[in-house]
């Protein structure tokens, strides 16, 4: 079919990748899925080859069923010559090779996954930049940041991120560290996956957004601030050379920047997203962010700052963190702790190889553990 | 000098007019006033052109000064070849000759007369059209709007034109009619000329610019949304037809969306101008805008709607009303009287010429006049 965008999903089974198929499925002569790939979740997989028909898929376990050829990785998806764009939508560095396959073939990506410019984001710039390869962000923040620099040719004078301030933001310390498993999952405003509900609790999340919209947008972080906006409507601002600013609002619905990037540049009406009904009344706050009461901001922020492996290093040691809390052998609060404590540790490799960012995680997971076991919380 | 625009303006001495002259002082290397025009206020007109030795000049009245020809009409300025960009800052339809001739130069024009659209919207655009002209809308909302437009290749779904609701938006009807001249001079957020006060307080500005916005964008009536939003940092928003929304921030200081028009495609640096503080804590409202309060608002609208000679006939006898009321010989609360009485007896004459909408505004300031003297209230 002439027109047709023909995708490869990887991390097809997560909560972006399953919302990135919900938006193909409302515009059936625009897209087509064809490839599929999920590390986890074999039964949902099964059910969406056999729903979409990809010409390709591939899983990290043996597929018992796929419509056309099973591959023997993301890879040999993300770069196929039949792919027009590929969404990104895998957690974790399981995504970088996959990625960096995509970028080298010249390929767009639509980027939901986080960890590829947090922990490379030099080298995935540079690939992208050598090989003429489009990167297009899936994440609200970052897609508002992107619309709003649409058609501008100059550099902006900042960025501003909004943090809703997740479930705790008018916490104090002491009900911080008494939160529980089920609170940290029940988000204001977005419905998101667990990991990164967790994260948007403890602003860590904020802060890797800021890493993430350093490299995309080339800005450093001085140029970024951080405001929290607790009604989620603008999903963050530009401010030009002039003065001017611009914002991008919309309904808290991920589906959207989804749909735009997979669209771009056309925007496509979707009678089932939900619209911001303006005419109605509403106020929207801004304050400035309170980086004392949410450390994991703080150090992101520092590690984005610093560079090298540090960022790999803050992720994989959040990652232990994280699960270690959900888990519930670690409270809320020693979250940031044993992150803080890691990077501590750490000897940072700047301008690291893919390898040494790998092998950087690698050691930050278990002095994680480490630290967790020392501190007797495990 | 290569890469310097050269600027006509006419309507220098108004306070667009002068605005733009003080940006064009920011940027000696960027802008070079070659030609200046005003009808009064001739004392200034001389110091501006001791000041920007223009090669062109005209007033209304001889001039005993002039540092080039002194030109016997603003058209002659207008289209003359040496001329890059039109500013267009005169009031009422005494600005429509000179526009047209620029457009039909094929020139550039920062557009701040607002009854060139509002009263010939149809004869003015298909003229940029046929020519090639660029109408660069100086107004903030329009800029606002342009601004969110940058770089979007669909058609808008919905526009939102904010409104600060003007310094009485609060009162009830009965304090409306006891409104003094002093009160309606005093906006809270804007610095302006005193007819645009007046109908910034009617909100009937607020009608103007959304005839404006239907012509200069081509967006119909319906999908027009009018906010209250007293802060007056967001200057208007769109909605894509993904349902993104748009929208632009920025001081109320009219010199930025000058100089974005001065500047368009750049983005200049002007450290003359002040800027938002988004870093401090911030509470921005909407809410639906009240017509029945505000019958001038929906005058402006209706005869947007219904076109034709109509909203020629709004704004002259607008014109009349607004001056009886600075005179103190009008209630606030008759402006809408008189504008709707001779709305009331125009005979609307659809797709106009420019003779027969001036024959229509003349006809409206007379029978404004006889309107106001039958009500016995001069």
């Amino acid at each position: 079919m002439p027109g047709v965008k023909r995708l490869a999903i990887l991390g097809s089974t997560g909560s972006i990748g399953q919302q990135a198929l919900d938006v193909v499925r409302a515009f059936p002569g625009k897209f087509q899925v064809i490839g599929l790939a999920a590390g986890k979740s074999h039964g949902l997989l099964r059910e969406q080859i056999r729903e979409f028909k990809p010409e390709m898929s591939y899983s990290s376990a043996k597929l018992d069923f796929t419509y056309g050829g099973e591959f023997s990785s993301m890879e040999e998806i993300a770069n196929h010559p039949q792919v027009d764009l590929v969404v990104l939508a895998t957690s974790g560095t399981v995504g970088l090779q996959p990625l960096l396959a995509a970028l080298r073939a010249g390929k767009a990506i639509a980027l939901a996954n986080k960890e590829a410019l947090v922990t490379a984001g030099d080298i995935v710039t540079g690939e992208a930049k050598r090989y003429h390869a489009q990167i297009l962000p899936i994440d609200s923040e970052l897609s508002a940041i992107w619309q709003c620099l649409r058609g501008e040719r100059s550099k902006p004078r900042r960025l501003f991120l909004t943090a809703s301030g997740g479930p705790f933001y008018r916490y104090s310390q002491s009900q911080l560290s008494n939160v529980t498993v089920q609170q940290a999952l029940r988000h204001p405003t977005w419905k998101m996956g667990k990991k990164i509900s967790v994260d948007s609790a403890t602003l860590l999340n904020k802060g890797l957004e800021a890493i993430e919209a350093h490299w995309l947008f080339g800005i450093s972080f001085d140029s970024i601030e951080i405001l929290v906006h607790p009604q989620s409507m603008i999903h963050s601002m530009v401010e030009f050379q002039d003065g001017s600013i611009k914002a991008q609002l919309g309904p808290p619905d991920m589906r959207l920047p989804i749909e735009y990037a997979l669209s771009y540049p056309e925007r496509l009406q979707n009678p089932n997203l939900p619209r911001l009904d303006l005419t109605k009344t509403h106020s929207l706050t801004f304050e400035p962010v309170d980086q004392d009461r949410f450390p994991c901001l703080r150090l992101a922020l520092d590690a984005g700052k610093v560079g090298g492996t540090y960022p790999a290093v803050l992720c994989a040691a959040d990652e232990i963190a994280v699960d270690l809390f959900l888990q519930q052998r670690l409270h809320f609060t020693g979250i940031a702790g044993i992150i803080e404590k890691v990077l501590e540790q750490h000897h940072n490799v700047l301008h690291p190889s893919l390898e040494e960012i790998l092998a950087a995680e690698g050691w930050a997971r278990e002095i994680a553990l480490q630290v967790a076991r020392t501190e007797a919380i495990c």
